[in-house]
């Protein structure tokens, strides 16, 4: 086991009904930003529910509205703007993935002297953060718990992740019953950015890390068995909940700390994202398959075989048997249980013109992943996947 | 899932030489109290090096020795005393479990208007406590990152445990090597320990708390699996490492939060150590097969159906059939892989005549636990354990 740092300081209220915490925000200061997407909660009521809770507890509150589902540097500047003029003292996300993420380099660029572009492209200038809280609105991201943060420049077609642990919320309200309206179609890609995040931490070269695999193998057979409940009964709130249990500990470091590995299957998907905006977790959905047969060799056959025993049940003895028959599982799950598109045609990606260019901008990230991959490997992938 | 609030704000510093870390403490204030037990740590040399990093960091000590193994409410009263009379501003352990434990109650009742005795009685009279760090020297109790204290006033056969929010460490080593020279007995007992918080939180009446009991079972296969190797093996650093880290988790919350329930074997083990003054872990390992086989009935037999099916591979169809076989397995693996006592005879316990006594303490904390337990329930599995 490699040597590490764990420390998750998020308080999570978990159930239906914890937004009734939320009060506590006023422990951080009076003023607060409230950052969300395209207006879905103010549909639901959720808004109303937050604000007046806000309100209750005397804070001030200023908004940044219609983050977008990959989140624009733009916004960022724009919540910064707001954050420094009003004097806010927290940021509070009421959403998905892609508005925590917005709220959490808001955060840093308030107390950042400079532009916030330069806290996506370098972690290690964000030193302080203000205080970030987050209502869950989807399972997927995980960023109600981690570290991390993904904002794009699409006129430059740069989408990148940052991190720094002052980004990591000080508060997240987590009701799985606020998932039940999330679309089958997000449910699905949701689902599959869980999965990625736990495949990227599982498959380590540090072969020690035991209770870290065998967390991750549990936290798969969680998704495995509720990620199809969810999308054929919405309002399973045990399917929810366990799904979104599982999504935050899939990145918050318990699974990571230790087995430390760079991310790879990310990066790759980040290129489809950043030059085709399609959906994240259908971008991971095809690759995923695709980059496990591609590094599926005498050395990784083991890894893959003690995934399709541990969690599939599978029980080829040969190693390289168990570790096709464990992929061919994984594929089968994305494609035919939970429906997920098999290849970049089915997102709309008609072409290969860019493939070279996104070959080379990942293979930045991918030189010291699981498997090391160069331009031309991605470069392959992207081929297979197309 | 139930609903529930997840929070462990300890900082943990995990691997070998992460005790560098450990003049962090001087952010909590300048005058730390030392706790550790019966002087191993000064004829290894982890006084030496624990007190070098904090006097370079400008640290003043004042000490608190001879912990014991069951800690006293004497010597936390001890405790309190100088902490009150210097001024402490963080208590810091050395040690095992019941160093931590004792430091803990030291941190509460410095800063509690009365007798520390009642922080032991009544945990929701803790509302706040000193900061607590701790270096750890043995893998068992999982006291470096939990919010639980076990205290005993021998004097009256009293050993209860407390609990609080406050009692959770701010920060904590843990480094595997360090429990290289931990004895194979202590190795033992501590492996017993682990399991026995795994199974208090692993059986629950909470069908759908997937995720927590996925953990569980991903961390006991890494008990069964490294358990044996420590006790052959004492510096295997992989061993150590990943039962420590399994130590630490089996009790933090993660595995309970949303699981929740009330603890039982524990309990009546108390009672054992209370009267008996045996070592903790053995009692463990003597009660929970006769405690499991106890409890087997119609409605228990799925849960350690799916236990011996998930956690040991078992393969019989009938949920009966598999659960005698796991817990076959839990009694082999306790008394010949671990080789720990049988029965309270082999601990030097040679006569029934307090069973009552300690069944009726005992009783106080079983009315709801997975399946509740009446004082005769509890006076049968001591006998039976006998």
């Amino acid at each position: 086991m490699y040597n590490f740092l764990f420390h998750i300081p998020t308080k999570v209220y978990f159930g239906r009904g914890q937004i009734s915490h939320l009060g506590e925000l006023s422990e951080y200061g009076k003023k607060v930003l409230l950052v969300y997407g395209g207006g879905s909660i103010k549909r639901n009521g959720l808004y109303d529910t937050a604000v007046g809770i806000l309100h209750d507890a005397g804070m001030e509150i200023f908004e940044l509205a219609g983050v977008e589902p990959n989140p624009k540097i733009e916004t960022v500047r724009k919540g910064v703007e707001i954050c420094r003029e009003q004097g806010a003292d927290v940021v509070l996300a009421i959403g998905g993935g892609s508005t925590i993420d917005c709220a959490k380099i808001v955060a840093a660029g308030t107390l950042y002297d400079g532009d916030a572009w330069d806290l996506v492209l370098d972690g290690s200038k964000m030193e302080r953060a203000l205080p970030i809280a987050s209502v869950l609105t989807i399972s997927a991201t995980g960023s109600e718990m981690d570290r991390y943060a993904v904002i794009s420049d699409l006129g430059k077609n740069e989408k990148w992740s940052t991190d720094a642990r002052c980004l990591i919320p000080s508060l997240s309200i987590l009701d799985p019953s606020y998932t039940f309206s999330v679309s089958k179609r997000q449910t699905a890609a949701g689902t599959a950015d869980i999965m990625s995040h736990i495949f990227e931490s599982y498959f380590t070269t540090e072969p020690a890390a035991d209770v870290q695999r065998r967390i991750a193998e549990g936290l798969l057979k969680v998704v495995f068995k509720y990620g199809p409940v969810a999308l054929n009964e919405p309002d399973n709130y045990d399917a929810r909940a366990n799904l979104m249990w599982a999504a935050s500990h899939a990145i918050n470091g318990l699974i990571a700390d230790g087995a430390e590995q760079h991310w790879c299957v990310h990066p790759i998907e980040h290129e489809l994202s950043a030059f085709y905006d399609i959906t994240h977790g259908e971008g991971l959905a095809i690759l995923t398959p695709v980059w496990m047969e591609y590094i599926l060799n005498d050395n990784t056959k083991g890894y893959f075989a003690d995934y399709g025993r541990n969690v599939w049940s599978i029980s080829e003895e040969d190693d390289l048997d168990a570790s096709k028959a464990a992929i061919e599982k994984t594929r089968s799950f994305l494609q035919d249980s939970m429906g997920l598109p098999s290849n970049l045609r089915a997102v709309g990606i008609m072409d290969d013109r860019y493939f070279d260019q996104m070959a080379e901008k990942a293979a930045r990230s991918t030189a010291a992943t699981f498997v090391p991959l160069t331009k031309e490997d991605i470069k392959e992938i992207y081929r297979r996947a197309f």
